[in-house]
């Protein structure tokens, strides 16, 4: 079914008018007619199946506008614990791999991670990009919550985060964190720290341990960054699912 | 640390000849001198630190060779459970991906699951540049035992496996998998089965269900089915890792 993201969904407004390239995407691609069903999401928990009721042009450029009208408009409660994945961005299109993976794997949020060994964070334009590909995923998956994405975050910012897991080669598996550290961390999440292509630096490790970052593996390979965020977010997302 | 992928490797023959575009790519594009260090990986568990001893042209078409001479070589054993994943093959870029990523993250094998909902298998030249992109990501990630690939199996082959799980939407989480569950397939390995865009059908899904698979979950969200495959393998992957 066609999904559309849509500013955050309020019961007392059960008409909506959605704008922009989702608009003219809906009307002059996909060619929707009053009566076929399209999903909305929020990003932020809401998720309403609707109807179109019509199409129009608006406003000085003309643009198309999508009218649709809402059957059924459901809130999902955020994840518990949430899973928040802190890494340097890979490069090039990994980096967009790496957050459409994340959104369907269902992380929480990530953020650039600043390290000794990394180049520095992505420029804005890219960020932005990001968000989009965050939506789009949301889309796809049927996401209610969006991935967050950024602010950079320095290495030294990242060890007062409540929680950490630091990933390093060595550690013992993931999948060994104790069932008590996922439901400690119900009300502040859990934090997971990703290194660069060449790992963190010796002092880096250090002052993760100083902080009191459980140290975990992630198997005996070398991973890329993007499919060590991913991994690392499937087994933490699992483990913290109930049932 | 520059590696190359060789034929088995023996103790007993420790001078060896690198031939073909592994050979030119040492020789011509990273110009590796006499004394340079190199990694040998067989693909079949064995591991070894070389060094360059020389470099010549042979045969008829004067092809460049890199001659090393093994320092050390270990044999690594096969990760126990093997992990086994089983999907209809992705679209396009998303299928080279998913094999990297499965690479990376130590499944054993992936085989093309035929199923009702899935367009046909890859054909001869697509499994063989899969192969390729196996060796790649073995020298990526340093991994002694190359991904299996294919051939494909159907649906009704894959409910023969042993100790199958089936991923589906809505079963409980990969994660609550019991440890019995992996360590009583240590000698069997671990089978996973992830269905197409559409998921399994009904008449699959009780096939399943009568063949005694087990059902998994993996989230709430819709996976593609690379993401899907890779966040099984690593969730398994992880599960079975002692320590």
């Amino acid at each position: 079914m066609h999904h559309v993201i849509v500013p955050e969904l309020d019961a007392d407004n059960l008409d909506l008018a959605i704008e922009g390239e989702q608009a003219r995407h809906a009307v002059r691609v996909r060619r929707m007619e009053p009566g076929e069903p399209v999903v909305l999401i929020d990003g932020a928990g809401g998720r309403a199946l609707a109807h179109v009721t019509g199409a129009d042009k608006e406003g000085p450029q003309r643009s198309w506008r999508l009218l649709v009208r809402i059957e059924d408009l459901q809130r999902h409660p955020r994840p518990t614990p949430a899973v928040h994945v802190l890494c340097p961005a890979p490069k090039g299109d990994l980096l967009e791999t790496m957050i459409d993976q994340l959104s369907q794997v269902g992380a929480t949020s990530w953020r650039p991670l600043e390290t000794e060994r990394s180049e520095r964070e992505p420029r804005q334009g890219k960020m932005d990009r990001l968000a989009r590909i965050a939506e789009e995923s949301a889309k796809q998956c049927g996401r209610p919550w969006l991935l967050e994405i950024g602010p950079s975050i320095s290495f030294s910012g990242a060890l007062e985060l409540p929680g950490g897991l630091i990933a390093q080669a060595g550690a013992p598996a993931l999948a060994r964190v104790s069932s008590d550290l996922v439901s400690d961390r119900r009300s502040t999440g859990i934090f997971v720290l990703v290194g660069p292509e060449g790992g963190f630096s010796e002092a880096e490790r250090s002052m993760a341990s100083e902080a009191g970052l459980i140290g975990v593996g992630l198997g005996p390979h070398v991973l890329r960054i993007g499919t060590a965020a991913v991994a690392a977010a499937s087994v933490l997302v699992q483990l913290a699912t109930d049932g």
